[in-house]
């Protein structure tokens, strides 16, 4: 099968040998698979990436000296059943899958991994008990989607919402965007956004943010101060604690940048009491000074992935029109256009989402 | 009346005006008053000390080119009233307080202000209305560790426990050791806890440690895992997420430390899920990699203080026995002691809580 191949450092198309479905497995045909920041910083840092990946006691461990395909946000087609299978879906069916298989009870992640390859390869062999059955007649690429609204909907449900919460999204690219739809389908407004980019706020607002700011040009603490200020609001833990202090209602910042320096800058910029939830993934060493967030008592929670049931809901939230997705969809792109997308995604103007169709 | 003044970066013993007190204020002779680490930072890293504390917004605002009476764990006796109080209390009943004061409706924080002398002097103005009445005859050095034992329940307070959750505490200073009183209070067990000095770990376990670690010998968080992995135990979230991983019971884990370094050494050292309650009271500039905190799906929950109502049950806590907090008094001093203990307080198998006797 074709494939684009993380190799060397570079992207190249070539053929690589067909997955044959071990028992449990079926071979899929890879109708289309996004293109993740994660990918893009596993291309640009890679020694970084598998670095801090190993030491952090995670389950990637690729190998960069030899041949990765990477891809993990994907909607296939059911082509074969493979040994040991219950035949529960039939080929031909659209299907989604959480970026791992299963082969002989061994779970193997799909996208940054050395012996299965990704979505941007024609074939993939898919554990038969991880498919989620495309429902509504959804097209692939739509449904490709489910997994970077996962991500963001297990962001939202690990935020502990509480009925007065005022949630602040800190940058608007596919996580950011993720985690807004998710709010809007929580119903939790008014939802405050952030992002430099003219484009991403157009999104942010497509996606249900209520109010967006341009960091450049006002702050976003206080954009969210003036929207959770209510005047008749009857004041904060923090209050009762120091005497006076701020009356509003409470905050839940989601950091969605993920570069050095943004954790700091959101803790010397929440009100007392904010909840931080950690969505962006950085992968550098980073500064902060802990005496902020214990002066205002912050809480941050650090989160990633998502789990099968949060997986599964965010496929029918998009079946159901609950999330459009059509929005953050800014490109297709053949196997011989994944190298020059993977350039191209730097300019947030110009793109959300590039979705890779392996047969075109 | 006399006191130990923090005077040009030097401790000395020096009459200073007595407080009169204003509307609202009874005038306290003060009988006992903790030395607190924060006072010795405040000493040693003046500078440090009060730009952090103007930047981060909190409420201290000292100025240290002038006179600053330190002394913000105390116990007091009630001399008089001043205009508008109630006389709720008569002279001579021993008193706690929070370490604030009212005149004329402003709250004055005491212990790092230019304009109100705290415990290490002879005399305090009160607020009427947070006086607590010091019950069951309990003398006036117990009754002072009030406030650094309503530290540690604030902490507990704020670790969301659940019934099966395994405790860690890091540093068995005060602060730690007020933590696992708190813990034990709770009833939450086992409660791991480490500190380099034996004669901190021998104080963990008379405050309710069940198992002491040096981590110049063991890991802590290997003693943790032996504690927290039952055989039988079914699983954990991390678990269902990856297919497999450690099967144990959750993870809370205390940083009573507070030095540049910890919170990313427990962050790298934690099991995943793990609840990291920061308790101690970092001043400087940290590092850590947000990539750990991420794969681990950590939550870091920064803790200042305490509530009203978590300073008085700390202080019924300790007169009904349910806190014992005599093996934390290490010494007593008189105004004349105070500069010579800031020195001695370095040494952990020397001292826990050094108490300052203005009338001594």
């Amino acid at each position: 099968m074709r494939a684009a191949i993380f190799r060397h450092g570079d992207i190249v198309v070539d053929t690589v040998t067909d997955p044959k479905p071990a028992a449990g497995q079926v071979l899929a045909k890879t109708l289309c698979c996004g293109i993740c920041g994660t990918d893009l910083h596993a291309a640009r840092h890679t020694a970084q990436f598998v670095e801090r990946a190993r030491r952090s006691g995670g389950r990637l461990s690729m190998d960069p000296t030899r041949d990765v395909v990477f891809g993990h946000e994907f909607c296939c087609e059911i082509v074969e059943h493979g040994p040991g299978t219950e035949g529960r879906l039939k080929p031909g069916t659209l299907v989604c899958s959480m970026p791992m298989t299963i082969a002989d009870k061994t779970v193997q992640g799909i996208g940054y991994s050395n012996d299965v390859a990704g979505g941007f390869a024609q074939y993939m062999p898919l554990a038969e008990r991880l498919l989620l059955e495309v429902p509504n007649g959804l097209p692939a690429d739509k449904a490709a989607l489910t997994e970077p609204i996962a991500v963001g909907w297990h962001a939202v449900q690990n935020a502990r919402l509480a009925a007065d919460d005022v949630p602040l999204v800190i940058g608007c690219g596919p996580v950011g965007l993720a985690v807004i739809a998710g709010l809007a389908i929580r119903n939790v407004h008014p939802i405050i956004a952030a992002d430099f980019s003219p484009a991403r706020r157009a999104l942010a607002l497509r996606m249900g943010a209520d109010v967006v700011v341009d960091p450049g040009k006002t702050s976003p603490y206080q954009s969210w101060q003036e929207a959770a200020t209510p005047p008749d609001y009857d004041g904060s833990r923090y209050a009762q604690l120091f005497g006076s202090g701020p009356k509003q209602r409470p905050a839940v910042i989601f950091e969605c940048v993920g570069v050095p320096g943004v954790i700091q800058q959101i803790i010397a910029g929440a009100p007392p009491s904010a909840r931080i939830v950690v969505v962006g993934v950085c992968m550098e060493t980073d500064r902060f000074e802990p005496f902020f967030g214990i002066v205002k008592q912050i809480n941050l929670q650090f989160v990633l992935g998502y789990t099968g049931e949060e997986f599964a809901a965010s496929l029918r939230n998009i079946a159901e029109g609950k999330v459009d997705v059509a929005p953050l969809i800014t490109g297709h792109v053949g196997l011989d256009g994944v190298k020059g997308a993977f350039g191209e995604l730097a300019n947030p103007e110009r793109h959300a989402k590039v979705m890779v169709e392996p047969w075109a």
